[in-house]
């Protein structure tokens, strides 16, 4: 297809996609005259990745430059779904300065809780994950704001994330081309995680009403 | 308690506790002389509720005043944990710019899928709250996206938000003050929404390398 065919079909811009070329994010289509080149299906499929990357992760072109090299290098959904995972962020609420004792004493003992809790989930999850890093940060505030879990609500609240990924999990079960992978999980990052949160958010508050409205019975029954 | 001693118990510092003060967020203390004030434990409360909506949820001082407002003019768990939620957004994912007929016609089928949903499940959430209007629009980001649950699998992924938001519920059940609740209720938001998200990710990690290590058979057995 022409360029002006690939814009039409991704609905990215003919300038964005020419600049993406340059930024060397998009491989060359095939020449088809000095000015003029033929683009493939596989363009397309590179260029919504682009998008979703840029436009839903909210990356720079530098990032989204390393995330489609990892893609690239993946050639496997592992590799594919990590590179996607590690680069969009979870964002943790500002952490609010401490003494460097604290610090040091309160990192450690979140570490500790984290590290027990993997293990106690056999979950197999590399230490180098920056999700354990933001959890233990999370942790961590939960304590400075003398508010943290107890144990074993930590665990029932990973039983219930281990039910939603393994929904995450089936809905790209069907997909086993790394860079349509990793497009479907720009996306369940970007938009599934707002809407697990809006239900949680609307769940919330049909529990507080029935409360209230029943007498604190309603709650506590089994629906 | 003095200013001094009011700064120390709370980590605020006295300028800020001030400042407060003169925005009209803290109530004035018990004057004992033509410059000093004589503070209590429910300002002490206050200013924490202060420093968490300003710091951890990020609101202006405006928005500080008004959710204040509400919480002091809630005088039930219901109405306080209302007004918090209401105050705090969940951020979704920029949404791309579509032609008037085509966002006409994708809001009001996300909408009524919206609508749908919340009837099936029979959850008592009122049409005026943000957290509907937020669903709708994540939705309809995913229709575009050509990425939208079948009908099941968000009434799935609803369930399991129930479940969380029942855990949520069980933290917040021994305080009957209003305050505190609030407080407890943006602590819940701002922090324990991205240790969700953690777990989360953290869960697709270990589901997706067990899936690898077992040649996918691990990943579609009961754990």
């Amino acid at each position: 297809m022409k360029i002006s065919e690939l814009s039409r079909r991704t609905g990215v811009p003919v300038a964005s996609i020419k600049y993406f070329r340059r930024q060397g994010l998009l491989p060359a289509g095939r020449a088809t005259a000095a000015t003029l080149a033929e683009y493939g299906e596989e363009h397309a499929q590179r260029l919504r990745l682009i998008k979703a990357l840029t436009t839903l992760g909210g990356l720079s072109i530098a990032a989204t430059r390393e995330v489609l090299g990892a893609v690239d290098q993946a050639h496997s959904s592992e590799g594919a779904l990590g590179a996607v995972s590690y680069a969009l962020p979870v964002p943790v609420a500002g952490q609010s300065p401490a003494a460097p004792g604290e610090e040091t004493g309160a990192e450690a003992a979140a570490g500790a809780e984290v590290a027990e809790l993997l293990a106690e989930l056999d979950w197999r999850t590399p230490d180098t994950s920056p999700h354990v890093q933001g959890l233990t940060s999370a942790l961590k505030e939960l304590r400075r704001l003398d508010a943290q879990y107890a144990p074993g609500e930590l665990a029932a609240y990973a039983k219930l994330a281990e039910a939603v990924a393994r929904l995450d999990l089936e809905r790209a079960a069907g997909l086993d081309d790394p860079v349509a992978l990793a497009e479907r999980a720009v996306i369940v990052f970007a938009i599934c995680a707002p809407v697990f949160e809006l239900l949680r958010r609307l769940a919330q508050e049909n529990q507080v009403r029935r409360r209230v409205a029943d007498g604190g019975a309603a709650a506590a029954a089994p629906q």
